[in-house]
């Protein structure tokens, strides 16, 4: 492969790690910005633990400033959409006037931020069929799956289809070694995806359990699938109709996935801050601007906001 | 006074331990029955403490079995609803033919075991408005309130409206200093309860929050409004109509409370069963025998059961 692209990686954990590790893997130049774990990247570089074969990286590009990097063609957003008020003041400065922002974010449309951080970007939403956490200091384990869908982001209604910018960054991640899909419609990625996160990451969240466990118990089971239903009407209501078979495939999917705890999950249980506006909070206000209540999914996010309030969590 | 009934109270504990007190404190002759704190109470007695004066009974009538205890006049079911199972062993023993049973539990209609143990005994309901809780073996700590009102049951439809019975029982108890109410109508009793019981109860053993906390964040406000008209709603189907008025005077008397934690919460804190079917199971089912989905309740109750299976709880 000749590689005529560069990445930056904003966020280098469970997702912005597997990613750039296998792009940088396969020989790109990828420039990897972290906080935390710069130290300890910098030194010992990368680590992805992953059932099909890991790999290490010892020495990759690391920097804990944006304005330290090269500026880049793509960058590659997969930090927690809590963590999106530092892109006005990173992209600028990491990505290539005119360049591809890829957002590898949850929620109904975190690539807004992105779009608004740096007009002139082209900006590509990703959705993510990942199961992958981040097990310490530039460690990652990927546990299963690993697919990415590709699609433009317009904040105007109409799909953008399939662009050249899309099949440029499609080719870079096929040459890495990553499943790559192209959505023409963004709105139907978005909720396509939201209607597995609105579900599991909250429940799994709340209720301390796994998608094995809450997919155990009949009763439980009937409440997932209550809010999917209520996904799909309130997409439907915003403009987006979701396949009708939608749920019961998502349902034997994540029965047939290994027991799985959502990031939200472990964001909880790391008393770190949910992405509660991403994937509730945004949702519900495109949906009560459609005219639609959707009672299940208020009192989930109202449960979560309560339970995040009441116990706090450390500000970063 | 002069006491012409003498009391049974099965279950010393926050709500039985207190009233028996109160009856024994005033002269009645009381006999109460204990699991656990038996030896302990049996040995030193009964503490109640009050924010209006505490007491102590040094010695008082314990017993291990209830067939070591003389049959009373009126036995007073105090115990959770978990432990209705015992009914039928007990009443019989402690209870004269032809007594009254006082059914001091949560739930729909809690009653209806005590009927069943005991044929032939006049069942009255008794719906508390206590704050208190058990401190340690034979120690009851009472907060706030202690109203009772009672209401005479009936499987069928028509309320019994006061009965001499009722009256009776209601003697004593204001003679024992009991604030008491009478309610004609036995179902709107239960219902009026439940109004406040399918809230308070499941969301802060979920949530691990008091009633104040509940109360201090606007979201979780109208999650509470809510799930209270839906069971206004809900009862209303089943041929209770709630006064309109209900929630919004529950609001502000909660509001006006002192911090306060369910006894549900309790249970589950101390990984207790929680008395999920009297308070949502039969609710639940009674609103779907009368073709009303009430999916908030439904939602909470599915949570709740989740959350008790997956952590599991001490069998006793």
């Amino acid at each position: 492969m000749n590689w005529t692209r560069s990445y930056a990686i904003l966020g280098t954990g469970a997702v912005g790690g597997y990613y750039g590790g296998l792009l940088r893997k396969a020989g790109a130049d990828v420039r990897f910005l972290l906080r935390s774990d710069f130290a300890h990247v910098q030194a010992h570089g990368l680590k992805i633990d992953s059932p099909g074969g890991g790999f290490s990286l010892p020495r990759v590009s690391a920097f804990s400033r944006p304005i330290d990097m090269p500026p880049s063609d793509v960058a590659i957003v997969a930090w927690k959409t809590t963590q999106n008020g530092f892109l006005a003041s990173t992209l600028p400065l990491v990505l290539k006037p005119g360049g591809i922002v890829l957002v590898l974010q949850n929620g109904l449309d975190p690539e807004r931020e992105s779009a608004e951080a740096m007009p002139g970007a082209y900006v590509l939403g990703g959705l993510c069929f990942l199961c992958s956490r981040n097990a310490g200091p530039g460690w990652i384990q990927h546990q299963d799956y690993g697919a990415v869908t590709l699609a433009a982001y317009s904040p105007g209604p109409d799909p953008q289809g399939e662009t050249p910018e899309m099949r440029a960054v499609a080719a870079d991640l096929r040459a890495a070694g990553v499943e790559v899909g192209m959505q023409e419609d963004w709105r139907m990625a978005r909720w396509r995806k939201l209607a597995w996160n609105i579900p599991f990451n909250g429940l799994c969240a709340l209720l301390g359990a796994d998608t094995a466990q809450l997919l155990g118990q009949e009763a439980m089971r009937r409440q997932v699938e209550a809010i999917i239903d209520e996904v799909a009407a309130g997409a439907g209501a915003c403009g987006t109709a979701l396949p009708p078979a939608l749920r019961d495939r998502m349902m034997r999917d994540t029965d047939a996935m290994a027991p799985y705890e959502p990031s939200m999950k472990l964001d909880r249980d790391a008393g770190r801050p949910m992405e509660l506006d991403a994937i509730y909070g945004r949702p519900l206000q495109a949906m009560a601007s459609a005219g639609f209540r959707a009672p299940l999914i208020e009192a989930l996010h109202a449960q979560l906001e309560f339970s995040e309030k009441l116990t706090g969590f450390p500000q970063r």
